[in-house]
């Protein structure tokens, strides 16, 4: 067949799908003598390699048959009984049953956006929001509709006016998808009340809540001092959390979770059965070994002390060395930070020239914002650079945008 | 909210899950004192666990932080030279960057029909086919229409028929789905005319091919005694084909791949980003460093002699011990043979009797069967038992439907 034979054959959906605007500036992103604060992802250095060997050894040595077999489509048992112990002691209420393993939470966002989504339907997003999701989204031709967030949380007078004028228009709104806990890519949290707050209002709005939740162990406060406890605890019958082992353990072993309301499992599951059966059984065995072997909330504070520090050395340089016309913000936790640039300069268009005259790297903000001007934003990343790096950067950035703004 | 309205939220693809009917039967397969026929599964005893715990050690010493990582969306590229290769000798010309892998290649069928498959559309399957490709036809509400399977491959008049018809109703015939190799379930094969005659029929009839070959390699005759070269040697351009490493190396670890045209896999790319960013690094780089290492084809050999020695015991004990108005296919190659019961049996409605009395079950073959009457047939593998255990089996069910004819 001809290319044109077989792109005519191309489903409604696959012609929606949204091309990641972060993936296509690879080739700019990934040059290895490019200081990149542009990296979403944690840094790998951070993963307990030796730990996971062992436990892979441990899998092998005591159940090699069932470790390397299929596994039921919720997946791993004994894993998705540590998972639910492990949450519980944050609130949440439901057990191994209540879970479903997924292929990372990115499988996770698919699968609930494929049982709740229908083409047209809209699916509330904070403003910025993670743009995997919003190529999700957009591969069920679904409608995303923005909802402010600022340093409090979701904007919740701006999400009942949002969610009243769409549907006194007639739309379908069915559901809500946030990120409470440092958020990818604003670095924004919600503390308790505020969680309370948007509980309660889901509620009153009838919202289903996805509830995103890949940074919510790394918190850079004392033990207390921010209150993780995630939103499903509040609602669990309206909510679908979303869990990852990406950010914390294996980015690589692709093991997320769903928790949420049996009803809803029940669907997710059939679901996940038609898309691959069940997810990896080996890297999910291996998961559990070494939970039950290793003190992973020991590991965890490990990484908050790890990524508290390269935060604190990225935002002290760029207190240095940015012009004061930019302003960004001080995460609790996570990976991120979110920059807004003056008036009139556009962090997608000075990329290439920034990266060009600076060999330094950040993404910008546009495909992060669904509705209002994105270009003043650009989001950067203190997990990949050595902290040395991370200064010498803040200062080429500095010394670059303070040459642009003129 | 009430599950109710919960339920209220789901989508029409969802609404239109297929529930397995295989997996409906694990309360009464999965009881251990059951001899079981019944598993759509390999034998997890022939998987080279030593071997593949040795390549996880190499993995974690030589690239922890890229083994543990997020990978580009094809996946892990050395494995992807490595079966380009591989299937290079079985007469495919794509390299590398026109494989991607997937989570099985259940996640395959997914992505390509997410990629190909509109609600309505029409794709053509063999009658019986792969019941988890229904499943996954069906959460895309596509139309999946029957084609015989014969002995000598797919019956083309009645394919030319079919799409004829369709195609003057109005209907959109995207694809044909098909297993020329060792069928799941009925054990048949297409010889290389029969492969020969079929490429040229879809090419005259402009339809896109779906080729699921997961049990290829799985061949019980002398090397040249059966032309497993894959449909795609003949046509790449318009075949998408579906490869595994499930039945030789390791279920568990879920890597499957899609070969096929540069202008699908680009879009099949951009579909799978949004679906799980990547399959697994970590269980990639365990199957690159096995093939590396180890003399695949020397382990594929003697799965062949493994599978093929189950074969021959339970198909000799079945003809020991079968009435004579049953008759059963005589596979090449793969896991399974496939039963004709006499007329007025009805596999499903026999199988709860025949678990309580013989203490053995089987798959009936219902749900494999999308157009004609499926109750007269079930699905036996020869995977799972014990030789002795084959032929206790055998006697068992032969002396049960012995019974049932009267």
């Amino acid at each position: 067949m001809h290319d044109g034979t077989v792109t005519s054959l191309f489903s409604a959906d696959a012609r929606a799908f949204l091309p990641s605007a972060i993936r296509a500036l690879a080739p700019l992103l990934n040059d290895p003598s490019v200081l990149s604060f542009a990296a979403g992802v944690p840094n790998a250095e951070t993963f307990p390699a030796r730990a996971l060997g062992e436990a892979a050894e441990r899998v092998l040595a005591s159940m090699p048959a069932r470790a390397l077999q299929y596994d039921v489509t919720r997946g791993f048992l004994p894993l998705r009984e540590r998972i639910a112990e492990r949450t519980a002691r944050r609130g949440l209420s439901g057990d191994a049953t209540d879970t479903i393993l997924t292929t990372g939470s990115q499988q996770g966002l698919d699968l609930l956006s494929r049982v709740l989504l229908d083409p047209g339907d809209v699916v509330l997003v904070e403003v910025p929001t993670y743009v995997g999701a919003l190529a999700t989204f957009a591969a069920r031709r679904a409608r995303p509709v923005g909802v402010r967030r600022n340093e409090d949380g979701l904007d919740l007078e701006h999400l009942t006016e949002v969610v009243t004028r769409l549907r006194a228009e007639g739309s379908i709104v069915k559901a809500l998808y946030t990120i409470p806990n440092f958020q990818n890519p604003s670095g924004l949290s919600m503390n308790g009340p505020a969680k309370d707050r948007l509980a309660l209002a889901a509620e009153e709005l009838s919202l289903f809540v996805l509830e995103d939740d890949p940074y919510g162990e790394l918190s850079f406060g004392d033990a207390g001092a921010y209150d993780a406890t995630p939103l499903a605890s509040r609602s669990p019958s309206s909510v679908a959390y979303l869990g990852s082992f990406s950010k914390t353990l294996a980015a690589g072993f692709r093991v997320g979770w769903i928790q949420g309301p049996p009803v809803l499992l029940a669907r997710l599951e059939l679901g996940k059965q038609s898309m691959d059966l069940c997810s990896s059984t080996f890297t999910a065995a291996i998961l559990e070994s070494y939970l039950a072997h290793e003190d992973y909330d020991a590991h965890i504070d490990g990484l908050r002390d790890f990524y508290r520090g390269r935060k604190e050395t990225l935002l002290g340089a760029m207190a240095a060395h940015f012009p004061p016309s930019l302003s960004w913000t001080d995460p609790k936790g996570g990976l991120f930070t979110w920059v807004t640039l003056p008036e009139g300069l556009d962090a997608r268009t000075l990329l290439p020239k920034c990266v060009a005259e600076t060999r330094t790297a950040y993404v910008p903000g546009e495909s992060f914002v669904v509705e209002g001007d994105g270009r003043r934003f650009l989001r950067m990343t203190f997990a990949k650079e050595s902290p040395p790096n991370l200064v010498e950067g803040a200062r080429r950035l500095g010394a670059f945008f303070r040459g642009e703004i003129g």
